[in-house]
C-alpha cells in the first residue's frame, strides 16, 4: 500500500451477458474487492464473444489504467476465444502452455478423465503469460502485461481474484461514511451542493431510494483523508437537523 | 419489426456502480427487453459521474450503433451531471426545458412541495431533446439524436424504458433454444465445435454451471431462422445420446 493512485478497468466478456441470459455477478464483486484494497475501478465494458470487440476494449483500456481485469471466455468450447483475443491484442502467439498442460493432465489422470482436445484448449494462453491459480477447477487464468484474465463462472472468478489480488500494487484506500437521510434528493439538493463546494477534498454522492411511495436518500462521503470526511459529515448532520426542524414547522 | 439488424449500446453512469456500493440492475433488464423486441445489445460501458468519461463513451457509441441507452445521473443533486454531459457530447446547450418545468411544477404544486432549484435541475436537458415519459416520479428522461437518457433507480429506469421501447425501430428477433446438458464443457467441447462448424447460420453458446462438485452445461442455439435452429438442435440431441451411451459403457 502506498499513497499513489492505482486505477483499473474491467472487460466482462460473453454474448450471454448482452442477451440477458446471464446476469453478471463479477463486476459488482470486483468493484467491492478493488475498493477494499485501494484500487480505483474507473471503467467497465461488457463485450460479446467477438475477437475484434475484445481486442479493441483491452487495447484501449490497458493503456489508460494501471490494471485491466477480464472475466469470461476461457473455457474449453469453441465460443471461448478470450485467450486468442488477448494474444492478438498483445501481438503474441496463443499457445498451449506446458506448465498448464502438466497441471491439468495430472488432475485428469488422477480422476480418470480423458484429456480431450477441447479440455486442452483451457491450457492455451498468450506466449509468456503467467498463471493465475484456479483452486476450484485447476485450469488457470493468466496475466500478460497489466491484463489479468479470469473465468466467467462467479465461484471461479472469485477464487482466481483471491489468488491474484495479494500480488498487485494497491493505493491509498478510499474511506467512506454513509449517512441515511429520510428526505428525497429534491429536498437536499441545494444545501448538499453547497456542502460539496465547501469540502473539495471529499466526493459527496447521494443515492436515491424509491420504495414505491416516497424517496429517501443515502448520502455517501468519500475521500482519502479521514479529517476531511469528518468535517463534511458534520455539515451533513447539521443540514439534516435544519431539514427536520423545517419539516416540523411546515408539517412536511 | 423488419428483417434489418438493429443494434444498441448502453452506458450505465454512476460512481456507486464502480465502487461496488450499488450493484447494477439495469444492464440485465435492458438486455432482456432488447432481446425480446429484436434489438441487438452489442456493448455496455459503466463509467463514473465524470463529464469527460460520459462524453467519450456516448460519442464513441452513438456513431457505432443504432441506439444508445444511458442510465443514471439525472436526479436533482450536484453529482447528477448526465444532462450536462450529454449536451456537451452533442455540442448543444443544457437548458431548463419549459414543458418539463410545467409538468413538474404542476405536480409539486398539487402536493404542496417547494419547487427548489435542485428539483428544477431535473428539468434540464440538451436543447431540442424530446421527453421520455416518467410515470413514476414525473421528471422526464430524454432523447437526443439516437441517445436515450434514463434514470438509474431501477423502478424508474424500467418505467421509462416501457414508455420508450414502443417508439423504437426493431429488427428480426433472435430466437433461441436451450438444451440442458448434464456433461461439463470439457466433455462436449470437441463435438459441439463440429456442430457449430456444420451450422453456420446459428450461433451456439455453451454456459458452464458449477454446483461446487461438478460441472453441467446449458447449450443455447441462437439464430434468426427457426429451421436452422431446429437442425442444429437435432445434432446436439444426437451428441448427447452418444455421450450418454459412452458414459454407460465406461461408467463415467
Amino acid at each position: 500500500m502506498s499513497n499513489a493512485i492505482v486505477t483499473a478497468a474491467m472487460v466482462a466478456i460473453g454474448d450471454e451477458l448482452l442477451s440477458g441470459r446471464t446476469k453478471d455477478k463479477n463486476i459488482g464483486h470486483l468493484a467491492d474487492m478493488l475498493t477494499a484494497v485501494g484500487i480505483d475501478l474507473e471503467e467497465v465494458r461488457i463485450v460479446g464473444d467477438d475477437e475484434d470487440a475484445i481486442v479493441k476494449a483491452v487495447n484501449e483500456l490497458r493503456g489508460a489504467y494501471t490494471y485491466v481485469f477480464t472475466s469470461g471466455g476461457i473455457g474449453p468450447t469453441h465460443d471461448d476465444i478470450t485467450a486468442d483475443a488477448i494474444s492478438a491484442a498483445f501481438g503474441v502467439p496463443c499457445e498451449h502452455d506446458a506448465k498448464a498442460l502438466e497441471l491439468m493432465g495430472a488432475v485428469y489422470r488422477s480422476r480418470d478423465i480423458e484429456f480431450t482436445e477441447s479440455r486442452m484448449r483451457m491450457a492455451r494462453m498468450p506466449k509468456g503469460a503467467a498463471h493465475i491459480v484456479n483452486p476450484v477447477s485447476v485450469a488457470p487464468g493468466f496475466t500478460i502485461g497489466n491484463v489479468h484474465v479470469m473465468a466467467g463462472v462467479p465461484s471461479i472468478f472469485q477464487a482466481m481474484l483471491d489468488s491474484l489480488l495479494p500480488t498487485l500494487r494497491t493505493g491509498a484506500k478510499i474511506q467512506s461514511v454513509t449517512v441515511n437521510c429520510p428526505f428525497g434528493e429534491g429536498a437536499i439538493g441545494d444545501p448538499l451542493a453547497a456542502i460539496q463546494d465547501q469540502n473539495p477534498e471529499t466526493v459527496i454522492g447521494s443515492y436515491p431510494q424509491f420504495d414505491g411511495t416516497s424517496f429517501s436518500t443515502q448520502i455517501v462521503i468519500r475521500g482519502r483523508d479521514a479529517t476531511a470526511i469528518a468535517a463534511a459529515e458534520k455539515q451533513v448532520g447539521k443540514m439534516l437537523e435544519q431539514l427536520h426542524s423545517k419539516r416540523e414547522k411546515t408539517g412536511r
